[in-house]
């Protein structure tokens, strides 16, 4: 059973910052489960609400319990809750999807036309308990530790990611050094690519792109990836590149080492539009161009689940620092300090 | 036989206009055809030739006899010149492929890495006779007559564009209202589209394109065609929108129109770099988005022959003007001319 | 308000027949409505079930109501009924789903691992009004009247078959005159097929699948469609078969007329297991096969809508027979008749 | 510079068996290149070939020098071979496609309609030298030694067969332990299978399967590979099976362990028609399945280049056996030896 009170990491003031509070532990409701927390994790949204600005002044309701990374384990269901269980070793699929809209019919919940976000919409994570939707629970595999499983999130928007270009025996090139283009490029190995670029700003980023799999890197703010992977591929460019940075500069040379007929994947979110080459970048190379957004609920789970469960991937050298969630704020701190190099940051409670 | 000397269409000056010489027929070198011109037609590829500018300061040869949308009749084979006959009764796929390449060998002849465009890189079609590799012919239905043969490279486009986002059962926006744009009305109607909304600038070329299957049509400069589709779709937008203008607030019209996993075709050739939005339109609505080049070798050829040759689809109102070869000038004038409300314009010698 | 008591067609001895009942009128559970019949179909399984046979012994339970194919009106909502209304004009997608499995989370619906069938596995709409889980109603355009919104269903099964193996542009031998090929044959045509090949046993049959839409139709009874399909496309073969007869012999025609690289689908059900040419046949052509079965919840109903609403493709020829539901019995040896040329049999209260 | 002589083996007598003699080296004509032999191995068909039988007598021009599986050296170039060079490391694509038909205009060289089989149709070779038409010739990679180039075709097979069915991230069942099935594998593992299920007749080939990559292996001799499976997948069956054997129980154990929805690929080829059962084996599940006929040409020499010059799945452990090109009689009776447990046969001039 479930303690009364719990800690919360609370958004209450439209501003910068947070605050740590003891509030009372959710009761599930019909369909959800109570879930206690084992570990989660900050994702670059949770940093925007921490900061504050536009976009979350836009769309954060407050007072919010943030967070969506997660890993727990069930210890109350509400009503009607499906398939789950008390004791069920879970992680949580953010993307609370509707099952009625068009989208969720053809295999599209993560672009589920009425879509709420876990953590964003809705109290999330970063406490001790949270309630969740049950359909939205993903049982993990007991081999997958709960700092590992948090990651599941990021890892899987990296593996759908790569897995929509579908890249075996395919040249792959990762554009960004962030986590998720770290975990892409380990993906890539994994699922077959023939030659993987990885490109970046970040010397230690891209060293470490390279230990997940990536057979070249180049940091862009010493060379030109164009000439490079062209003068590499023959003249001919890359099957496949994947775009998580978000960055103009870095879209466009996505975009220019591809080959004719190659596949993009957009993926890194630009702050506003995008100055884009699209005659003889995207038309007269007859490029395909994918939107990705989330992951597929629950397929990309699915395919995740051995790249963890086996090591085949192991996300961890990409985690840098863990904290206690009572010690969010230093954690968020550190996240956010432009001096610290860091990765992704795990807490648990 | 041929005769010994023609009527040819000259760009010999490096500037604008062109001049008609008599001048020498050519003869079929090996893997050549001579063929004799019953029609052909003008692209806006011929008006950037004739007009002259950057695009054609570097990529036009002189001098050189442009023209590539044709029919004809073949006269003479030179050696190894495959399946063509003399007699057939012929069209050409204007690009030269190189059957060698790895566009080649998957399927992508359209976009094959060393390409070369007869009229553009080297002499066409604006003459009595011409010569091109055997391998480009596509021998045309006897049902479909000269002056519409010759539009299959422009129809061959729509045709593809629409093709390639499978639209039957869908709600399809055509973007623009020339004379692809109006094509694809037609075709997207005969390939059992669900629901066609044409956009466009000019009232009676929307009109026409409600006459080829538009079930409704906006004027752009009148109305707001995102929130009335909008409202036309309850809010979820088309499944499909078909970008013929290559203008930035097309594209981005195109884009917002298209609901969350929706498909998007970029064929019209913007002439610089185009701001896009990414983030909200592309990347959290899932889009696809195809760079649609020219028409599959010749895949799209065997789709177009019904809807020519059943007339399933009649490209003849979109033509508005005919000319004889030898008053070209005053055939390209007229499709210059801003005042005259012209579509195709077809030349016969 | 619905009645209390209403008339029900039930199977009742596990034997041939059916039995004409007077019984109470079912209430809405939870999630489910309550709808009041307008009109009813008889499927080839309602006959199975008639007749009883092994088939039926393994999977229907009794005292059961029987039918799926349907048109009525909501007339009363269970608890937790979604989006559904008291007065929607509603057809019944009859596979009933659970929303929770691989299937259903990847746009599969109609082939949910726990699937169960409305009228099969539990009381369906041979009977006045009838209970459904409310995720399976489809809201019916008003333009399409009930005799022919009832025969969704099957035409459904059609539009998913054509719709699956893209005809647009193609060539496409439709394998059976029964209704469902005939209306395949008229929704191939919608869907923008380049010629149409039907293929079936009876005169009158073929004769209105050339009505719906066949360019030309083979009596296999008389004439040897392999060699005729393959001299009429100058030894190629068809790109697309669609299989709609389930018998051995159809099946291997169904792949010796397709062309390398062809599509075939699998719609009809054998009795038993079937002999097939798999080196020749399959392999060597490189063909790919898909088994068809239902039709996509509910993308195939939002392809057929239009089809329907604007009457683009007319199922009413295909039905022979209109009878009382107090009449069923009638209708149903009508059915089973071989001296009577029957297409679809519908009933209405 | 070649030799005036060379030896060759030879089918001449239309009966078991096979000559070895001394015969003129050819002379390359237009468009060919003449290979020195490094290496060469023993397809199936090869033995078909040696045995005699009624596939051999229908298809089979004699005197044929035969083999197909090679690796050499270009030594003279006839006129127009194309981008061939003098001193070229090469590998043989067997399908000598036209270039002109729809299946090669459509990336499906390997189903041209008008199809060659080098050392079927024409010489092959099972000599010290052979012509071929140049642009069948693939340049190795020079890290790939001649006795693993020769394998590229039986490789090749395997890996066009695992990446048609799109394996990262899948449950994949490979059915038969030959060679192919072996290098199938192997191939799914490095291509980011989920889990691999090797399933054969022999317990040191399915050893050899699960040191390739397969998670588990089932003699099917003594074990129930359907139950099994459905056991290990809780009821739900694998995504992907490679069905590489042509035994009719083998395509139907290949249908029954797949899931709804899942797809299977056709590549081992039966002797006759088989009984499958299609109503609740592709119909009800929704299956796909693909008929593969040998490799893409040359997508998938791409594709397996670096899995070869990389070494990520190392074929040469599958070959049992090297010989002389002078011992090729006792090279193939060893192979056909019942007693002898023989993989890939190798030889060398």
């Amino acid at each position: 059973m479930a303690k009364k009170k719990m800690l919360a990491v609370m958004k209450t003031a439209r501003a910068y910052g947070c605050e740590l509070r003891e509030v009372d532990v959710p009761r599930p409701g019909p369909g959800e489960a109570l879930v206690r927390t084992l570990a989660c994790s900050i994702c670059g949204t949770d940093k925007h609400i921490y900061k504050w600005g536009a976009w979350a002044e836009k769309r954060i309701p407050t007072p919010l319990i943030f967070g969506h990374e997660c890993a727990g384990e069930v210890v109350e269901l509400g009503p009607d809750a499906g398939d789950a269980a008390v004791g069920d070793y879970v992680s949580v699929e953010c993307h609370v999807f509707c099952n009625r809209c068009r989208q969720c019919a053809s295999g599209l919940r993560h672009i589920c036309r009425d879509v709420k976000i876990f953590g964003v919409d809705f109290n999330g994570c970063f406490a001790e308990y949270f309630t969740v939707p049950a359909r939205c629970l993903w049982k993990n595999d007991p081999r997958i530790e709960p700092e590992v499983a948090c990651l599941q999130d990021p890892f899987g928007n990296a593996t759908f990611t790569v897995s929509s270009c579908e890249v075996s025996g395919k040249t792959v090139a990762v554009v960004g050094d962030g986590p998720i283009g770290i975990y892409a490029a380990g993906i890539a190995r994994a699922f077959g690519a023939r030659r993987i670029f990885g490109l970046g700003l970040v010397d230690s980023k891209l060293a470490m792109m390279k230990q997940f799999g990536a057979d070249e890197v180049i940091n862009v703010k010493r060379r030109d990836p164009v000439s490079e992977i062209m003068a590499a591929t023959k003249g001919e460019g890359v099957d496949v590149s994947l775009e998580m940075t978000g960055a103009a500069p870095a879209i466009n040379q996505a975009i220019a080492i591809l080959r004719r007929g190659g596949k993009m994947a957009l993926f890194g979110l630009p702050d506003g539009p995008v100055s884009m080459d699209i005659a003889e970048g995207v038309i007269f190379k007859g490029l395909t161009l994918l939107g990705i957004n989330g992951r597929e609920v629950f397929n990309t789970w699915e395919e995740m689940l051995p790249l963890l469960a086996e090591k085949r991937v192991d996300p961890r050298p990409v985690t840098t620092h863990k904290f206690k969630l009572a010690d969010f704020v230093k954690a968020m701190e550190t996240g956010l300090d432009p001096n610290v190099d860091s990765g992704k940051i795990v807490l648990a409670p």
